[in-house]
C-alpha cells in the first residue's frame, strides 16, 4: 500500500468518569473526535479542551455522520439501544461501512439485538466492555473483553490499544459482554468459597489472617483471597469500590445466559440466591465486600483476626 | 548463652515418597535420626544410607526412646493414633518433655484426641501437614500449616525450616490439620466456579482458552484458573496428580468441622454433594481434574477450545 | 330482582383435548357459543354438534363481536397475546364492557401486559388456569386458580362453576397464572425431597415401598409420596402424563417471579438447576417421573423394592 | 399347638411422657411388667398403680432378669448404649434368647453397635421408634417404624399392636431409626418448599391463605401445607410442638447416613445448611415452625394473609 492509512475519525458517546479519560487517550493518539453526552455542556467543555480536532454535535445522528467509528461508554445495553434507535439516534446518521464499538457493560442479548438492527444498514458492531475501573481508564491500562467478527475487531484494535493494555477476543458479537458477567459470576462464587472457609476456620480458633496467607501460598488462592480479604474484610472496612448491586445484576445476566441454553449450573444457581439475600436489607450502594458480612451474620462468626482486635 | 544448643535427635516414622526426602533434609541438617517404617527393610536401607548418625529401631517405642522429637508422615490420623497407643507404640517409649510432630494429613479431632493422650504423659504435640507434594519434599520447598502451643512450635521450627520453605502457625493443636482441609474446601468450590463459568461461556460460543486468559487477568483469577484449566482441562488430559477421592475426603473433614459448631455453610454443603456425585462412577484413583468432566456431562457442554480441535 | 339475568353468550378459542369438553359443559349450561380454533374444521364440526346455539366465526375478531365473554384455552401467553393483538384479533372485535377469560397456562407478566392492552379499550380480563388435566375437563372437575378484580371474577364465576369443581381467587390479574407455576415449583421440590430420601434409605437396605407407606402415614407425606411413588417409580414405569419439559418451564416462570422482586429462594434456585440437569439428555416428551431416574443415576441407587424384584 | 402361648413378661425402661402411657397399654394387655426409670420414685409409683403384676427393680440388670423382653423409651442411642453396657446394665442381666425392643429415637449406627454387643450374648434386638407424640402414646395410636430380623419383629408384634395403630417393618436392625430421620429429612425439605413458594407468591400479591388451599387441592399438597401452614404460620403462632433443634439433629443423622455410603444428595445437603442457619440465633427450644420465620427474614416477605391482618 503506497499511502499511509487515514486515521479514522471517532465519535465518543458517554463522557463520565470512564469515558472522559478514554476519549482523552484517543485524542492523544491523533483521532479527530465528535463528542456527545446526555449533559451537553460536558461534551462542549471537553471538545474545547481537545482543541480544533474535536467537536460536540447536538445529537447521536450527527455524531454518526461526523465519524468513521462511534464508541459508546454508557450505563447499560438499554441506553445503547436507545442511542441507536431513538429519533435523532445513531441509525439516522450511520451509513454503510461504519462501525459501533460498545465499551459499556451491556446485556449480551441486547447487544446482539442492536447489532442486528445495525447490520440491516450495513453497519458493523463490536462489543468491548472493560475491566480496570476509573484508574485503568486514566492510565490507559484497561482490559478489553471483545466480541465481534475478526475483521471488525481488527479495525477497532488501534483504538483499544490506545485506551488499554490488553485485548481479549472471545468470539462473536456479544461475547465480550457475556465474558464480563461470567468473570463476575466466577468471582462471586470465589467470594463465598473464601468467606465460608474463613468462617469455619475462625470458629475453630484459627487466625483468619494466617489462613489467608496459607490460601495465598496454596491451591486455595484467588483474586479474592489475594486482594480482598486482608484489605477489606480483616480490616473491617468492607469498602471495595465495586457495588454489590452491580454484582447481583451481573450474576443475573450470567444466569440468564445459562437459562437461555437450559444449562444446569447448581453452584451458580445457589450463589445467585445467596448474593440476593445479601442484597436484601443492605443499602443500594453497598460494597461487594458486604457479602462477607452477610456470611458473618448467617454463621454468627466474626471473621476477625485476634491480632487485629 | 555460653554453649551452643544441642541439636535434637529426631525419630522419623513413615518413609514413603514424602517421608524419605524429608528425613534426608533432617539428616543433612545434622540431626541424629531413628527411622521407622511399616516396611522395616526400607528403614534399615535408609539408615545405612544416612551413615553412623542414623539407626532403625524395631518399634515406635524404641524410636521414642532414642529421640527428643518424633516426626510422623503417615496416611492419616488413625495411623498416627495407632502408632501412639498400640503395644510397642510411642506412648510406651515417650518420657515427659518429649514432642510429637505430625506432618500427616490427619483429622483435627483425632489429632486433639491423640494430643490429649500424650499430654497426660507430659509429651507435647504439634501438627504440621504440608502442601507441596513429592516435588516440594525433595526440594525442601514444603509449606507447613502448623497447630500447637507457641512454645512447642518454636521448638520444632528449625526442623520445619530444614524441610520446607514456609511455616504458617494457625492456632492451637489441630489447627494445621483443619487448615489443610479448609484450603482444599476453598479449592473445591473454586473448581466448580471455573467449570460452570467456562461451560456457560463455551455454550455461548466463547473460546474457553481466551476466557481463561480473561479470568487470569481479572477478578475471576484463582489457582484453578491459573494453573489447572489450560494444562489439565483444555488439554483434555484431566491428569492433576491430586486424587479426587482425597479431595472428597478433605471436603468431608471440613464439613465435619462446620457441623461440630453447627455453622451453616450453604455453598460448601452443596459443593460437597457435587464432588461426591463426581466420585460416583469414577475410578478410585481418578484425578481431581475429573470434576470438570463431570460438569461437562451434567451440562452436555465440552469445555474445549475450538483452536485445540 | 324481577327478571332472570340473561345468560351471557360465550366465545371459546382453543378446542383441543381440554377446550372441547370445557366448551361442551358451557353449551350444556345454556350458553350461546361462538367457537374458534387454529384448525377451522374442528370449530365447525363442534359447532354443528352443539346445534343452533353454536356458531364458528372465521376470526377472533368475529368471535369477540358475537360474545359477551371470550374464553381462551391455548398453549401459552404468547398465543393469547397474538390472539388479542393480531390483525383480525380480539381487540378489533371487542367493545367496552366485554371480558376475556384466559384459562391457558400463561406467563403472569404476559397476562398483565395483555390485560393492560385490553383495559385501554375498557375490556376486562380474568386469568383462570386449571389443574385437573383432560380427565378433569371431561368430568367438569377442574380446579381453577383465578386472578382478577373481584367484580370481574364474580362475572365469570357461573362459567367456572359449569366447567369445574373448585374456584380459588388468589389476587389481581396474573395471580392465577403465578399460582399455577408456584404450585408446580413446590411439587418439583417435593419430588426431589422424596427421591433423595428414598435413595438414602434404599442404599441403607430399607424397603422403599414400606418407606413410602411410612411417609404417607407421617409428616413426610405429600402428593408425590401418596400418588406418584408406588405407581410411577417403584413400578419402574416412570409414566406420569405430566411432561418434564413443562415442569422445567413452570419452574422457570416461578423463578422469574422471584427474580422480579429479587427474592432469595435458595432451595428453589438449586432445584431449578437439578430439574434442568434431568432434562439434559432426556427426550423432549419425557415424563416428570424421570426426575427419580435422574436421582438414581446421580446416586447410583435404584429405588426399587426388593419385593418388586 | 395345644396350649395357649405364655404372655411374655416385659421390662420397661424410661417412664416419661411417652413411656408411662405405653407401659400402661402393656399392663392392660396383661403383661407382667418390671419398670425402671432414672427417677426411681417414678417407677415405684407407677408399679404401685399397675398392681401385683408390676415391680420396680433397682437396676437395668434386674429388669433384664425379670423379663422376657425389655422395652426402652429414652432420649437417644447413647442412653440406650449405656443402659446396656454400664455396670448393673442390661447385659449383666440378659440371658440367651431374650430381646431388647428400643422405641427411642436413636442413631442407626449406635443401634447396630448395641445390637452387635447383644448378639454376642445371644440376645436379639429390634428398633421401633415412633411417630405420634404424647397424644399417640396415650391413645395407643402410635406408628412404629421397625427394624430387625423378621422372626424378632414377629415376636414383639403383639406388644407393638398393644401400644400403637400401625407397624411398618422396613428392614434389618437400625432401619426403624434410619426411617425416623429420613421421614424428618423429607419433611424438612417440604417445609422449605412451601415457605419459599408462599414467599414468592405473597410478594406478588397473592393471598397465602388461598395459595395454601390451592396447594392442598393440587400436586403441591404435603403434610406441611395441609397441617402446618394455616395453623402455625398464617396464624403467626409458630408453635408446632416439634422442636427445631430435634429437626436439625435428625437431618444431621440422615445426612450422616448419606455420607456413610457417599451418596450425593444435593437438595438435602443444602437444606441441612439452611435449617442450621435457622437454628443460629433462635432459642434452643424454638419450634420447627420458626423455619418459616427464617425464610421471612431471608426474603423480607411476611407470609401473612391480608385477610388475617
Amino acid at each position: 500500500m503506497a499511502t499511509a492509512p487515514r486515521i479514522p475519525s471517532v465519535g465518543f458517546i458517554g463522557l463520565g468518569v470512564m469515558g472522559e479519560p478514554m476519549a482523552g487517550h484517543l485524542a492523544k493518539a491523533g483521532h479527530r473526535l465528535a463528542l456527545f453526552d446526555a449533559r451537553p455542556r460536558r461534551a462542549a467543555r471537553l471538545a474545547a479542551r481537545f482543541g480544533a480536532a474535536a467537536s460536540a454535535p447536538h445529537s447521536p445522528a450527527e455524531v454518526a455522520r461526523a465519524s468513521d467509528i462511534v464508541v459508546t461508554m454508557v450505563p447499560d445495553g438499554q441506553v445503547v439501544r436507545e442511542l441507536v434507535t431513538q429519533p435523532g439516534g445513531l441509525l439516522e446518521g450511520f451509513a454503510e461501512g461504519q462501525l459501533l464499538l460498545d465499551t459499556s457493560s451491556s446485556e449480551p442479548w441486547l447487544t446482539r439485538e442492536t447489532g442486528a438492527r445495525l447490520a440491516e444498514r450495513g453497519v458493523a458492531m463490536v462489543d468491548a466492555p472493560v475491566s480496570g475501573a476509573q484508574w485503568g481508564a486514566q492510565a490507559a491500562e484497561l482490559v478489553f473483553m471483545v466480541g465481534g467478527a475478526a475483521r471488525d475487531v481488527a479495525r477497532v484494535r488501534p483504538l483499544l490499544d490506545a485506551m488499554g493494555k490488553s485485548v481479549f477476543h472471545l468470539g462473536a458479537l456479544g461475547s465480550g459482554h457475556a465474558m464480563k458477567c461470567l468473570n463476575n459470576l466466577v468471582t462471586a462464587v470465589n467470594f463465598l468459597a473464601v468467606a465460608e472457609g474463613l468462617a469455619i476456620g475462625t470458629k475453630q480458633g484459627l487466625d483468619p489472617a494466617v489462613m489467608t496467607d496459607v490460601l495465598n501460598a496454596s491451591t486455595g488462592m484467588s483474586w479474592v483471597s489475594q486482594t480482598h480479604v486482608r484489605q477489606r474484610i480483616l480490616s473491617r472496612r468492607f469498602d471495595d469500590p465495586f457495588k454489590l448491586g452491580l454484582m447481583v445484576k451481573d450474576i443475573g445476566i450470567a444466569s440468564d445466559l445459562a437459562r437461555e441454553s437450559q444449562l444446569p449450573v447448581p453452584v451458580s444457581g445457589l450463589v445467585q440466591q445467596l448474593w440476593r439475600a445479601a442484597a436484601q436489607g443492605t443499602p443500594a450502594d453497598a460494597s461487594v465486600s458486604e457479602i462477607a458480612r452477610w456470611v458473618e451474620r448467617l454463621t454468627g462468626v466474626e471473621i476477625a483476626s485476634p491480632a487485629s482486635a
